[in-house]
């Protein structure tokens, strides 16, 4: 059996990439885990056992890769953009989960489930993208909905889990609820803010039009994924107490009426979604539900009417950043080129 | 000097009107303060002092409001709906935080700073209607921008506090907190729910087209005070685990093309505005900042480039539920009819 190396190992990503690699029943002996030195030595849990982590340089990335068939990237654009050549050189298939090349037009940037058939002009070695999770959450939810009109307008408000900050930035949100709760200094050493009991901007560079690269990625990485250069994309990313999934308020633009409960049964039989639309019991998506969860969750499905002759649509939806936000997609891209 | 009652006073909103009153330096003797009959005799901080609670029934509601000129409302629709006429029979002005009066024609519905000319024809006795928190926060700051256009539609997704809820709601989420902390169950028992490390869609009823409450006010409330019965409304109300003040992610359309640095500088010059727009260090609005301020955050001001022509604003604001979102504005209701 071929290799499969993991740089980033330790980190979010990496870790929920080996849960579901474990759930998918692969042998350890399988596994390069490289991460950063400060990880050397460090064993991560796989399945019953573990796995031992070692350094990323160019002399164990070189040999991992070349003992691999499949590489994800799970540590950052810097890296991505240092190694994903390396693993090509070595003839692998690298799925990269940073920004690094999803404007490439010679790397697929692919949501499975959306645009998958974009990876049948794909030839190994080569490297697909990984979008960015708030990109796979947003686009899994309404890409079934495209059957219904085309959608001229998305406006997302996020509400971003801490886990996308990265293991550290979590715990230091943990840490913040202990400290908190016994009355101490809350710790920031990691996040430089209070992120307990506040909501804040998302914490990505701002540009001279005022637009973070999160909101960014949303416009860009949405038009190359429905492969529409004129969808507008409205955004405005932020972060928010919770640990693990994402949820986002879209109100969407069609260029037809659209019945909202022709959407709700449209969205109702597609895989990877969960419609979570109780309004008699007041039960809607929220991201403590979607933790854990492969499926995006969607509900207060409804008309906009802010939108003219009815073709104004909103909905609210959670996904976990971690999962079908960031490995998960990763995960099912491999297995969709059979890497697995 | 004549008095002024409190209904509702030991709750969250009543709590606040009497922290703003002693800060306007209102002798003690002036107030009746009346709840439900399970805070009777309860005391309650005033200034230096304290003051204490009467229960609310028709008889000490009739004598308190015959030596009263103002009576505040904070106990909700239902009793505001028994409590203004009877108050309006004994000769009063009622401010009243519920939406009980809000689509009364004959109740001006009014943000001081926004629309307070029209009480210009207000006649005592009578009722004036404060509104909602989200659409005063609203309002608040996007009234100054109408010197530059015509709003046509507002998109607004919310990020709000647990303070909306009601004080026991905000015990709950810091007892939630240490429960948490502690390792232990999470005590639910009042909002039924986790809201730590949470957020959830609004919890007011949804209606037969999956709209919920708070979102019909901010559509019905906005139009009346922006006197434009043609504004269109889009909102998504979402609650997350802060205690005091809202968010929200706006996202307008003017019917002309709007300048984002001309609408920067003409909030600058807004009272009860803040301009916290700090690009290069990411410094904006955050709850915690808002919390206990009278003005409204603003920032993230930038071009929604979603709306064609130049014509789209976005911006991100906060403000502190209880104070201007209720209690503050109240207040200045009172001041601007002279009856503090």
């Amino acid at each position: 059996m071929e290799g499969i190396t993991i740089v980033g190992g330790t980190g979010a990503v990496g870790l929920e990439l080996l849960e579901i690699l474990a759930g998918r029943g692969i042998s350890p002996e399988r596994f390069r885990l490289l991460a950063s030195p400060s990880s050397d030595g460090r064993t991560v849990p796989y399945g019953d056992g573990s796995l031992t982590v070692a350094v990323a340089d160019v002399s164990t990335c070189r040999t991992a890769f070349t003992e691999s068939s499949v590489v994800f990237l799970a540590a950052g654009a810097e890296i991505s953009g240092r190694l994903a050549p390396l693993a090509v050189e070595c003839g692998c298939v690298v799925i990269d989960n940073s920004s690094a090349f999803r404007s490439d037009p010679t790397c697929p940037l692919v949501v499975v489930g959306v645009n998958e058939s974009t990876l049948e002009n794909f030839r190994s070695p080569g490297i697909v993208a990984n979008p960015n999770c708030s990109t796979i959450i947003t686009l899994t939810a309404i890409a079934p909905l495209r059957k219904l009109g085309r959608i001229l307008r998305i406006t997302a408000s996020t509400y971003q889990a801490i886990s996308g900050a990265g293991a550290a930035a979590m715990q230091e949100l943990e840490a913040q609820a202990r400290a908190w709760a016994s009355g101490d200094r809350l710790p920031m050493e990691r996040s430089g803010r209070q992120m307990i009991f506040n909501v804040f901007s998302h914490d990505s560079p701002v540009d001279a039009d005022g637009v973070n690269e999160e909101e960014r990625k949303l416009e860009r990485e949405s038009r190359r994924i429905f492969a529409d250069d004129d969808l507008r994309v409205s955004a405005t990313c932020v972060r928010v107490p919770v640990l693990r999934a994402h949820s986002e308020a879209l109100h969407l633009e069609f260029d037809q009426a659209i019945d909202p409960d022709a959407a709700r049964a449209e969205l109702e039989t597609v895989n990877g979604v969960m419609v979570v639309d109780g309004r008699d019991g007041a039960k809607f998506p929220e991201p403590i539900d979607a933790a854990g969860r492969d499926e995006i969750l969607v509900g207060r499905i409804r008309r906009d009417a802010g939108v003219p002759d009815g073709r104004g649509l909103a909905m609210f939806v959670c996904g976990d950043q971690l999962r079908k936000g960031a490995a998960l997609n990763a995960v099912q891209i491999a297995e969709h080129l059979q890497r697995l």
